[in-house]
């Protein structure tokens, strides 16, 4: 694992480069709009969503300026997702990645603002002509992030959410795993996407990174949720113990800690299995998959 | 102005159309969410960017079919703006259309997303194969529509808005227009720019409807500031009287009222000039320029 967590620090630090690089300052007033988009988005966190997309296109030989491009571009799609998760009216959080959310640091005004304009930069960045010579790719690309992050996808998926606390609906399983596909799952899915289209992948390589995909989407919201119940805040740098707090439904409270773990091993070793298709070359994304699962933060 | 009026009816009508198709409702608890991005865009408004983006098509013979979804995402992306606009850390407005905001209909979580959705939906509206055969076309699009809305467009119009606001900065003329440039001027230019896209306008077709776009986003403005100082909430669907009793520099605190009035009349005969090119043909877009500086709502 070694040589994995150097690999993840490297494309972290890369990404984090890229993101500099496309939000850069301005002279005016606006600046302030910048200044918040930095602070959320060049703050660190695991960078997980942009490995995936790295780590994918290595697959297929993408350059990385390319598929850093893209990297950042999901990354900012997140940060906005956190950003506007945070706010007062929804879950009126004061701490993320271990630093105060940018409605504490700036206001709820800029915080919404920030959040519209790191959405909106990411189809920028998708669409131009440096993250890939072929418009139609550029055009997927836009096309396959807009419905990951839309109304069907994790828009859709915190509306979901939403609704069931509001209701106060007793979820079971399969409603959870509908939700959090939707919430998270399908960001997830995406960054591998990204890779098979700079790629233009075969559609047998593009399938197996699809089952990849769902598997560790999946992995990785159980092992947040176990986080939630036996993290600390100061390890896991946000809140924890919000979701039973709240008497939410997680994967946790349906299946109880040991089965709720056990089924995120077995999808990490499952997401692991459909990659050996491709012999090494997947080795930092079968890596992941175990990391996943393993994680503390 | 008889067949001005009709072909707006007709343009708008076609717009809430497609819209109406784009955002079907689906089965699951999270359809709140398509519910409010179907209330606050099929509910009316002036269409004018819409109208906008269709009849630069014409200009080119475009399909209808191609022009009204890039129509529909504009309009999007201007719902969006407003929803957010109006959210109590913002403008916080409770009438908009005549009707309840959003986040007065719903709650302001659901507003918070329904913005995000919406936002979201164009570029997928955009990217879609349906919108252009070609890839390249639709990157592009995605790309112009990106850089309107964004940091260094009407998100980052917004902010310097916010700031002005916050620190009591006394604008003077040249800082106003640059505001509003940003604010709403780019999602008015980027509309023309869309059907000069769509139909692959000239570069020489394209400068005009640049020249035509920046004169009338300008007069639309001033029309604006006209309105909030001369209209009734009424006429107009909104609060009025929000920016005098705010302390805000607009056009008409800056130049006066008949000064202002004078101004964008000057921009609405210079903007229909701007089009004597294309003969006959540009009639629509020309009488929209003087609809602009004349309308009462």
């Amino acid at each position: 694992m070694t040589d994995f967590k150097q690999a993840m620090t490297n494309i972290a630090d890369s990404v984090t480069e890229v993101l500099d690089d496309l939000l850069e300052q301005t002279e005016g007033s606006e600046n302030r709009l910048l200044e918040a988009m930095r602070y959320s988005s060049l703050s660190g966190g695991k960078r997980v969503r942009p490995f995936l997309v790295v780590a994918t296109s290595d697959l297929f030989g993408v350059a990385r300026a390319r598929s850093l491009r893209a990297a950042a571009a999901i990354e900012m799609i997140h940060c906005y997702s956190l950003i506007h998760d945070d706010l007062p009216a929804m879950d009126n959080d004061d701490l993320r990645r271990g630093m105060p959310t940018s409605h504490i640091k700036f206001d709820e005004a800029t915080a919404i603002l920030t959040g519209d304009a790191l959405l909106t930069k990411a189809f920028e960045v998708l669409a131009s002509p440096e993250t890939h010579s072929d418009g139609a790719v550029r055009a997927d690309l836009c096309l396959a992030f807009a419905k990951a992050a839309g109304d069907r996808g994790m828009v859709g998926g915190q509306m979901l959410d939403l609704v069931a606390e509001d209701k106060d609906l007793d979820l079971d399983v399969p409603a959870v795993t509908r939700l959090q596909r939707m919430k998270t799952g399908e960001l997830i899915s995406v960054s591998c996407e990204a890779g098979c289209l700079l790629g233009r992948a075969s559609p047998k390589a593009n399938g197996l990174l699809k089952a990849y995909s769902h598997d560790i989407g999946l992995a990785f919201q159980i092992a947040d949720d176990l986080l939630d119940v036996e993290g600390s805040a100061e390890e896991v740098g946000k809140a924890t113990g919000k979701d039973d707090a709240a008497g939410k439904a997680t994967f946790v409270s349906l299946l109880g800690i040991d089965s709720a773990r056990d089924q995120a091993n077995m999808l990490s070793t499952q997401a692991a299995q459909h990659l050996d298709f491709f012999g090494g070359k997947a080795g930092l994304l079968q890596d992941l998959a175990r990391f996943i699962v393993s994680r503390k933060f």
